[in-house]
């Protein structure tokens, strides 16, 4: 274990960044099916000032599940026992998503906010192949073999390996019961760990966690039906003005004229010169209508440009009447998504191939969309409010096949994390916000007496696990407090326990 | 799904024999530690020839971790559903083990005996690299690279996915509750499942299923100290006499007419030639003490040569009285190891290579020894009868890096089933014979009322699953129908889930 303290400024670092510049540029099936990553990436947060923490790096297998490749690398995991009683204070554990853990671990307020409340020692630990924790250095995203050790399975097998040296090699921490705490796919494989780990860890918190967005468990209509419902709740012809844009958007794109007064009036950096990059742009705007959802928090917050409270209900102002010409349409939906992009003002220009964070590691996010993590989703234009389009998992194989050369397995996760048959586990807390596209696939009802789940009706993407605000609902209040006192019975549990 | 429908004659295949050969000539902290199967190995059975069944072959993905490796073998499965009731009948599911599965299931009588009463299907599902399913055809274990899939995660997973094609392919399966069945290694499996897949199955019974017999879990001298409380309690001076003969092969192996005296007396098809063969001839004799131990059954059955009803106590008789000279006590041996080897008396010779059955697959356990299944054993000589052995890890790892190129892990298996701490899971019923020795790796005490330990004080290795007889002890048919009863129970549960 080698340790190194580090300054803990709050400076996004740009990994991954590559894949949003390559992959943005993917099919639309692709696109339509790889957006927990992208969606998420959309937040950022103004971070307290008072946190910190020692960074570590773990010898950690680079396969679990097989013994010829039985080589090393280093993962990385921040640390902090400020508040930790030895002898007991449990262990409130980070399992690390698709992106650097610092930035997790920065949009984590509320482990920071309960740390002293609990007695708990924090771990964020950092997924394999995102961040610095890379299986084959620089080589590590060379080819489908070095990408070959990129899954869930050996993720939360790190997860629990490097658990498990903590509770033997940190002083006092051998009683020190572990809660998994994530969101969105952290908040999968917090649940997962506590399925597949009952004897590493005692319970889970998996906030925001869509583990039912699978083939076969929810229609695969439901994450753009939520989108368009925060639309059309948030103001008068709303989500039917973006409804219509897209027909205004193929009309004015299929002249010179049009194309340039587009490009004009969106700001664009790089002016749409054919009629058939109009496909790009609606996809890019497709993302930010739902960006805007999973991140439509109740307090002015920073993402990747400032946005205000309530951002969707703030975008919609400039989308009230659906009934207009195509131009005046398009002048409302560029004046909204100028919003997103530029509330500020101090952007010079758009641009269409990025939509959120470099935090986050795209090309990985889209080779386990390619392989595991194959989500359905469609929209039909009538329950939601975008074009048309059916989920084809045949297209979405090929291109995964082209992209990757490995072909996604859609059935796998049912088998292995239990699908919609979870019932026999125990202690797992499921938070979903109701403005959350992604609470669609996410467990929204209690399954038993252990494994609860909460609806937070105001909340977007994981709002519970960010730093408490002057501004939180008291949805959200009660939620953390809810799931603190959970964490506590699951302590006392554990204390009980032989 | 290919089928035939095969006869049912049973007739022995041999497979894995070349196993036997290559790998008996191991050094002897390798031999001490892969003890699992060439045990198990020695017993096969006279089976009722009112058994019949088809054989079917599944398209089994290669890796279910890993996407590089796309392609698929088949796997054997042999499935009867004569007794079987659609729509809520259960499935009974026999995790096969590391070898030849129908060798397994003229073995696994409980299954047959019970099928009418339980209105169950039967399928016996071939693990992985042993029998018929190889995932690379004659290439399976022509390396490291090919032996690389050999794991029980990927035998679990074949299980999960072989389960939940039968469930969504039989018609009238889909609300067949399946109960995982297994013995030995194939309990173990049995027991895994149900923690790893309750979602699949709704229950298992593991049967003399060793899942502490790992590094921490139990003493390492566990093992041998049953097998010798098995001979004391057998005979007087019986287990005394074995532990002294060890010296006393030592002394006679001194020279070239004590090799002679001793090749005669025991009658080896190929004589004792130099003293250093000593080593190789008592791990033998060891091997078959542990053998007999094993199987020691309350009535005659058919091992490799047949064998008389309480085995042990039929060879304790030639081993009375550990106080006299070498040559005495060690023809005593002789006679003990030749009611083994040749109760009938139609064997020409006794051939030190060989100790076991060839239904199974000894390089490929010897590779999952070498890998996950790292079994810590060690022997004292005085709370043992056997020369005193101490476990050394990295002497183990060294051989096993020389033979296959691979390190073992010891610590994995721990870490993702579980060890010690399974009190989370529920439905597992672990059934222990008092004789067997790996019974002190197993779980003999109840974990919570759902994980129930059954101890049978008179039952060898998994004499439950055996064939109904009338010798049986009443332990075992009060063990049996307690495991009924627990089956139904479980059934009735499954039932009344939504």
């Amino acid at each position: 274990m080698s340790a190194e303290i580090r300054a803990v400024t709050i400076r996004p670092t740009f990994t991954g960044t590559v894949g949003v510049v390559l992959l943005l540029g993917c099919l639309r099936v692709l696109c339509l099916n790889t957006q927990l990553l992208p969606r998420q990436g959309a937040v950022t947060y103004t971070v307290s000032d008072s946190i910190s923490y020692m960074t570590y790096y773990f010898e950690q297998q680079i396969d679990h599940f097989g013994f010829l490749e039985n080589g090393t690398f280093k993962q990385r995991y921040l640390f902090n026992d400020q508040h930790w009683h030895r002898n007991g204070g449990p262990i409130l554990f980070y399992t690390g998503n698709e992106g650097d853990i610092t930035w997790f671990c920065n949009n984590t307020g509320f482990m920071w906010d309960v740390a002293e409340e609990l007695d708990a020692m924090l771990v964020f630990a950092e997924h394999r192949y995102y961040g610095e924790s890379m299986p084959f250095g620089p080589d590590s995203y060379s080819d489908a073999k070095h990408l070959n050790y990129l899954t869930s399975e050996q993720a939360l097998a790190d997860f629990a390996v490097l658990i498990k040296y903590l509770k033997e090699t940190v002083p006092g921490a051998q009683r020190s019961p572990v809660i998994a705490i994530g969101g969105s796919y952290g908040g999968m494989l917090a649940a997962w760990m506590r399925m597949k780990y009952p004897n590493i860890v005692v319970g889970a918190l998996a906030s925001s966690a869509p583990i039912w967005q699978f083939t076969g468990m929810v229609p695969c209509g439901v994450f753009y039906k939520i989108v368009t419902e925060d639309f059309h709740k948030s103001g008068p012809g709303c989500s039917e003005s973006i409804r219509r844009s897209w027909k205004a958007v193929d009309n004015i794109s299929s002249t010179d004229e049009g194309l340039e007064w587009l490009s004009g009036e969106f700001s664009l950096c790089s002016p749409l010169k054919r009629k058939e990059e109009a496909v790009g742009f609606k996809a890019w705007l497709q993302e930010t209508w739902v960006n805007l959802a999973m991140v439509d928090y109740p307090y002015q917050a920073n993402f990747l440009q400032p946005l205000p409270r309530w951002p969707v209900k703030y975008v919609c102002r400039y989308l009230t009447d659906s009934t207009v010409p195509d131009k005046p349409l398009l002048k409302g939906v560029a004046q909204a998504v100028k919003v997103y992009y530029n509330y500020t003002g101090s952007a010079q220009c758009l641009n269409i191939s990025q939509t959120a964070t470099g935090n986050l590691g795209y090309i990985g996010w889209f080779y386990q969309a390619c392989t595991e993590m194959v989500m359905p989703m469609c929209s039909d234009g009538v329950q939601d409010m975008f074009e048309p389009q059916t989920w084809d998992f045949g297209a979405f194989s090929e291109e995964c096949y082209a992209q990757f050369g490995v072909r996604p397995r859609a059935d796998w996760v049912g088998t292995i994390y239990g699908g919609k048959n979870i019932k026999d586990h125990s202690n797992i807390i499921f938070s979903n916000g109701g403005l959350d596209p992604w609470s669609g696939g996410g467990v929204t009802r209690n399954i038993s007496s252990s494994l609860v789940a909460i609806m937070i009706p105001d909340g977007a993407h994981h709002l519970d696990l960010r730093y408490n605000t002057n501004y939180d609902p008291q949805s959200v209040l009660d939620a953390r407090e809810f799931e603190v006192n959970y964490i506590k019975l699951w302590v006392t549990q554990a204390a009980k326990t032989p």
